[in-house]
């Protein structure tokens, strides 16, 4: 039996592999869904989910593919982009979905051939939990949809994802590889690394984990729940973005440093900077947090 | 018409007094639930989401209480319990729900009156929204609940409270008032200041707050979310509480220099201590995230 519509190729088939495909199933924007994974439970599972109808070799998914979608580590990216231009047709449309951009796109430009079509892309989508059984047709639905076009994007490329994430659910914004990065930084890697290191200064303080957890109200159930998230996928962002995340970090250790000498004061008695800081705070999380419309007054979630 | 049951005093129709009365309610654990607030917008609208039947002061609610429950900011709790305990019938239970418990109880245990039944309860539930419209009769189902007894406490309050709590819906707890603050530094006021420390830092890093909010994912979503709550009711918590959040925050910049540390060494080319950092960091998440039972290998929410 045949199956209409393009063929998609997935060459890495975790979450957000996985969840590309179950999307364009869903808006019907591809006809058969082959998946390639260096971990063949991987590939077995997002089968299960449904996801891909069959297991391949990345060399034949990049052969076969209309549309390439390439979910791997930051490391692994600008290798197998450029592999792929070598495999796949030239009519076939090429995404990465890497969380850092500016070192892959350096590697890719240098070599990619201009008579393929590229475009390097970051759905900012996620779930704590992590491989193809997490994959979710509804994932992108109201997401942000980074498209980071450089050198080796030609305009038909861009013009071409757009509409497939649009069909994916996704809000698609486009942005130059090296401002991508630098706002990562701030909105993505700076609070995972915040989870780690609040999730390990806990660990050391309290004697017995699960007293924590026994005491553990919505706002520490939020502030780790993305804390257990992969050290390996994320030392590699990480790495490959550290001179940005260093640089949000060292800002986030300024609001520290002035909130610890509020405290002092505080305990001293003056609690005047204390609530000056925190003033100005809410107004910043008035700003920038992304699901409040507007400022409530009022008594908060302690 | 008379109700039923004992009747229900809330002093401060907030987010906790009202969601108390409303809990109680579907709980039927009361009859009457009267209400008073230094706000009057506030006893009205508890009126109007049904918490309580009718707006009294909060002298009339001390002297009408058969259970007296006090949610107010911690500088106001140990006049009111101390107020409460002149008004009320000896019979009448009376709680609050402060964040902070140490300075609270060591200022009511010098006058507290043994002829009457007082215990302080910290319920571990909040919503990111505040004020009574937020309330909601299952704010407490599943939350932790830590009664915290000291010399004031006669055994016959905490037989009383325990299952009053139980009814609305808590896991009961019990904790010394300095062991519960040393707790609620980590799991609850240390997180809290880093979403303000968070907030704070983004807004200063990005011109514009629109950039951060249309490029974020659920990470900072979650990170975020509490950066909007009262200044004025956590700079009274973070005040009541410093030297144990103190303790907690430089547990918290030891982490992030080490990682700090180690990105720069990753930057230069040499991964191995980030990875070791973010491994250990996994382990603890496993350990403290109360939402989760074990950890899962794979990706992250990237």
């Amino acid at each position: 039996m045949s199956v209409e519509g393009p063929t998609l190729a997935v060459v890495g088939t975790g979450l957000m592999g996985a969840s590309v495909a179950l999307a364009a199933r869903r808006a019907g924007l591809v006809g058969a869904v082959v998946g390639a994974d260096p971990d063949p439970a991987a590939s077995r599972a997002a089968v299960d989910v449904g996801a891909i109808d069959r297991v391949v070799t990345a060399a034949e998914a990049m052969a076969m593919a209309d549309i390439l979608v390439i979910g791997a580590p930051p490391r692994a990216v600008a290798g197998l982009v450029l592999v792929a231009a070598e495999r796949a047709d030239a009519a076939a449309l090429i995404m990465d979905l890497a969380s850092v951009k500016e070192p892959i796109l350096e590697a890719v430009d240098d070599a990619f051939p201009l008579t393929h079509h590229y475009i390097s892309v970051h759905p900012m989508a996620g779930d704590s939990r992590s491989g193809p059984a997490a994959a979710r047709a509804d994932l992108f639905d109201g997401a942000p949809v980074l498209l980071t076009p450089s050198v080796s994007t030609r305009p038909e490329a861009i013009e071409r994802a757009r509409p497939f994430w649009e069909g994916l659910g996704g809000v698609v914004h486009q942005r130059i590889p090296s401002e991508h990065d630098a706002l990562m930084a701030g909105v993505s890697h700076l609070p995972q690394l915040l989870a780690y290191a609040l999730a390990a200064s806990l660990h050391g303080l309290y004697a017995d984990p699960a007293e924590i957890r026994a005491a553990a109200g919505p706002g520490l159930a939020g502030a780790v729940r993305t804390s257990t998230s992969s050290a390996d996928l994320w030392c590699d962002i990480l790495a490959s973005n550290a001179d940005n995340v260093r640089r949000a970090l060292g800002a986030l250790s300024a609001q520290l440093t002035r909130l610890d000498e509020a405290l002092a004061s505080a305990a001293a008695g003056d609690r005047a900077a204390l609530r000056a800081a925190l003033d100005q705070a809410v107004r910043a999380g008035a700003a920038v947090d992304p699901s409040r419309a507007r400022l409530e007054p009022g008594e908060p979630s302690a």
